[in-house]
């Protein structure tokens, strides 16, 4: 961490400066040029609040030369992660995975749509047990049935299955079932207290970002996974919020690109809710895998017009065969060697 | 609900979708005019996704007629709610109530704050023993011994305390300890399995506005908790998150206005979250004031430069005692009779 | 345009409502239901303001049936208007155009880039003569000489030129020196003085996203160019502002797909400016190409660290080439056959 | 501006580095400390593109350490700019002006209006005769024929008048007309070539902030104004865009209170377009006031119903007068004295 010093400081300002930083056991290398003074802070800085640094009358601006996030962060662990979902399922290092189904699971349905996801090239199968919703007056899913015909569904068509937790008492009820990947949505990628719960799990992690966050703070949430002892974490975009109404979010093919840059785990694009329309589905799954992702979750269903939540986005499961087609060529696209 | 259903549409297609209306229990009001025709939908359309009917090819635009939210809502409820938080502190209904303390609580200092707010004219005192971080390798407070510490000095000064939950395995330590109000932070403002937990208490809540919520979102939010069973909500605008990096967050003041005029439920305003830096908290506290706030929470310490967090945006109690002459002022101008 | 009344709304308020339409040349269309009272505008509601209309004490909320945008929209106007540059290059209807050059043109290292990239696949050629910057104090392009140079570099590579305006007083030397395309920038999408005046002339008009602007208000935009009779304008989605500061822009692939939906016009993407940094860009090309743009526009230096500006985010002649063949290989995958 | 260099960077690179800024008239002052190598760049650093070394590849991350505004930033220039107006109105420097009146003028009507505004403490008038619109099909405004009317009113009151200018080519009729403040409108604020046009006249400009603009953008676009000789700009602080939709805008309170802590430069808030509803228009206003604005725009107009453009905003006189009440007295809180 740098801090710049104006030059309006006395010496006396600048030594009380030095002897505070060292009262928090930090060490004060102070650089004074012709124009500013610079004094970089060396030691275990991640406690330090660059904002009440800010604040001190003498301090013209502050730096974080490192990133606050270690574990996820690719400068020290430079190889791509490899997260293993089970059935053989490896995501990330070089493998594309798509991950369909339902947005909530309503009941036995759950089973043709399987087979006919799987049967399209999907080989993780997704669905909704326990429900995050505006409203309360909303169905708020199937909860731990949902989850058993999840973990039959997966089992009969051997895929791995992936499931939203919102809450850590219902962690439990997910190991019972033997859901493969433990999802965390938007609105709980700040739940620290969720976050910490999963951490000391050895169970896939993934991790969707959230309506307003940032890169940096997506991987610091990864980061909270992490520090706990899961270093399985798959990073999900799945659009962020903006001033356009005419979709539900706006899918950052950018974060994709950027994420994988910054870490070494793989990143997979949510196309059903960063447009929030079918008609736009298609178009955004080819557009998030052009900018690399390492696999996509989609939403499928047999019958849109009867699910039970984001029915107006989920693809049918024709649409969704002739999407995964599109897929593959750009995929194609995307791991040709370079002349 | 209104669905306006486009021109090209034919008229067995607006029977079909009539139809399929009927068969999610609700009657369909068609209108016909020269230009368009309205669809209006009678019966309880909380269930209804509004983007599923825009989804089909015959809807041009759905609107909502009425706000989702029903218990927060003035419509139905015109008259101010007045949440009772104990030794006679009544927030709402043209009171005007300051809550006042450190952000984190650190131990025995919390005893002196207390006493200073309290003589400058707080009537509630507010410390943090949970602390949500963006960092898993910040301090993440004090946990129940602080919950104790702020019990006793409410008790000490006989002023009501407001305190942070984080999770819902935490709250008997806050009914243990007696905490007056419980506050959910800004990044759980849509964890619904938290909010439910609140909505079966009779303790009042402050609920903070997510970062990048909408006032409708903020009230859906409120009205989890009072589908439950719990109307003591308090509102509290604590800054959004905007293009800007001047400041932490932005203080939206229209909101506390907007809020007001939509629900009856009490708004105060967070200066101290809202811009990050003591050297504006003050005239964020006035901007508050004026735009109609019926309190404030406001971080003080003694000794902001080695508070535990946030120091950056504390005032000293001298700073607090001013301050709440000029807001003492402001809300002279607020409540002034019009000629 | 559908007006909702409140159920409070007494029937003499209502026909004062009426009236009041009337009497600006409307006819209101009343439809009351059981739960609410719908008023339909009839005429020409493109002069009605419906915020003055929500700020009405009898007005519930205010919708817009159809889009206020009229020469601009798809509904009236099916097939893809197909913009003819010169050389035979047709912008739209099915057909995939690079345009590639410099940001600035600095002199006569203009000539090569244009034969290299014209070698890797462009068909257009673009530099920027006057530049819009942040700071006074940076470069504010060659001017006048520029366009000299950039029309020369054109007919040497029988291509097409691309170039900003940012002044209704600069359009003659434009016209001079027969640029054939004139593009506005982000920060004057919504300058009406000068689309009005763009709208006089017969050439192909570029229109760049406002950096903060929905996808209707760009549309707006185009509208203005397109109500003064020139109907050649060509959209480009240039990345948005948003939270992130890791990138310069966020690129909206969504916006790509909902402006063909919604608009005839051709639409390209912006992936130089849209990411800011040389080591994104060839992701975002391929990003905007899956997600259906007609074209792109991409900024390529022989030796970008010596680039008056935007160095950082420009290709050299070979990282443009290889990009190309990626290019070629998702728009194979966007224009495939469904089975 | 401070250059942090990577550690895997070679002292090769480095030297590279240094001979690159070297050969751009720019002395680099290297400083090795244990965790990281920063390179502080001394000379005029305008010119630098951040973003340009922040995509080398041994840079870190970059940091201006100075704002990039000069004429414009308080440290150079400590005291308040005053802004002299006409008719003795001193804008900025401890004194308060509120400038009312229509949005656009209409016609006579504007005499009435004029003199029941300064009868309720108004001391300028405000009038739109160019009026920005997003639909070309809306009313564009009366043009010269209004600034007519404008001056005339001025004269008759005795107050300076203030308008909007939105193209260069119409600045000769503001000064034939005498109109005291030229207004520069939120989509303009980054127009640099009207910037340019305005910093050549000794007229008080009245700046915008632009929808989306940061406080640092819009101190740079009043850096435009100043840099051609102009020092008399007062800034506008008017709302910006924000997720909200239930208000036209959001008013920023911090933006004013930030603005005046960097600038010396007078900042006035607009509460009628930083609402966009008259029902919030007076909290707005008080809370622009109690942020430390020197100054407001208000909307008035004695018919909203019938105005022209923005009536939903408007307040009426009796409104207004009433405001005026409650403004002066939040002005006395902002100017007590500290204990």
């Amino acid at each position: 961490m740098i801090a710049i010093v104006k030059q309006s400081a006395t010496q006396e300002q600048l030594d009380h400066f030095v002897k505070w930083l060292e009262g928090r056991g930090l060490q004060a290398n102070v650089s004074q040029g012709s124009e500013e003074t610079v004094v970089g802070l060396v030691g275990d800085t991640t406690a330090v609040d660059p904002f009440l640094l800010e604040s001190m009358d003498i301090i013209e601006r502050v730096t974080r030369v490192s990133e606050p996030f270690k574990k996820a962060n690719r400068k020290f662990h430079p190889d791509d992660t490899v997260v293993d979902c089970g059935h053989g399922v490896l995501v990330g290092g070089g493998t594309f995975h798509v991950m369909a189904g339902p947005c909530s699971i309503e009941g036995d349905n759950l089973f043709a749509i399987a087979r006919e996801v799987k049967a399209a090239g999907a080989t993780m199968l997704r669905g909704g047990a326990f429900k995050p919703r505006t409203s309360p007056y909303a169905n708020q899913g199937m909860g731990v049935k949902g989850l058993q015909l999840l973990h039959d569904a997966g089992v009969e068509n051997e895929m791995p299955t992936v499931s939203e937790v919102m809450d850590a008492r219902d962690i439990p009820a997910f190991l019972d079932n033997d859901i493969s990947v433990l999802q965390v949505g938007a609105r709980n990628m700040q739940n620290s207290t969720l976050l910490k719960e999963l951490g000391k799990l050895d169970k896939p992690i993934l991790l969707k970002r959230g309506l307003a966050a940032t890169i940096d703070e997506w991987l610091m949430a990864a980061e909270y996974v992490m520090a706990g002892g899961n270093g399985n974490v798959i990073l999900c975009e799945r659009g962020i919020r903006t001033f356009e109404t005419r979709t539900r979010n706006t899918l950052d093919t950018n974060a994709i690109a950027v994420a994988k840059h910054l870490s070494h785990l793989p990143v997979v694009g949510d196309p059903s809710h960063a447009t929030g329309y079918t008609r736009y589905v298609v178009s955004a799954a080819l557009a998030a895998t052009a900018a690399g992702a390492d696999g996509l979750e989609i939403e499928v269903h047999s019958s849109p017009e009867h699910a039970w939540s984001d029915g107006a986005q989920a693809l049918t499961p024709a649409q969704f065969k002739n999407a995964m087609r599109r897929i593959s060529l750009v995929r194609e696209a995307v791991t040709m060697e370079d002349e």
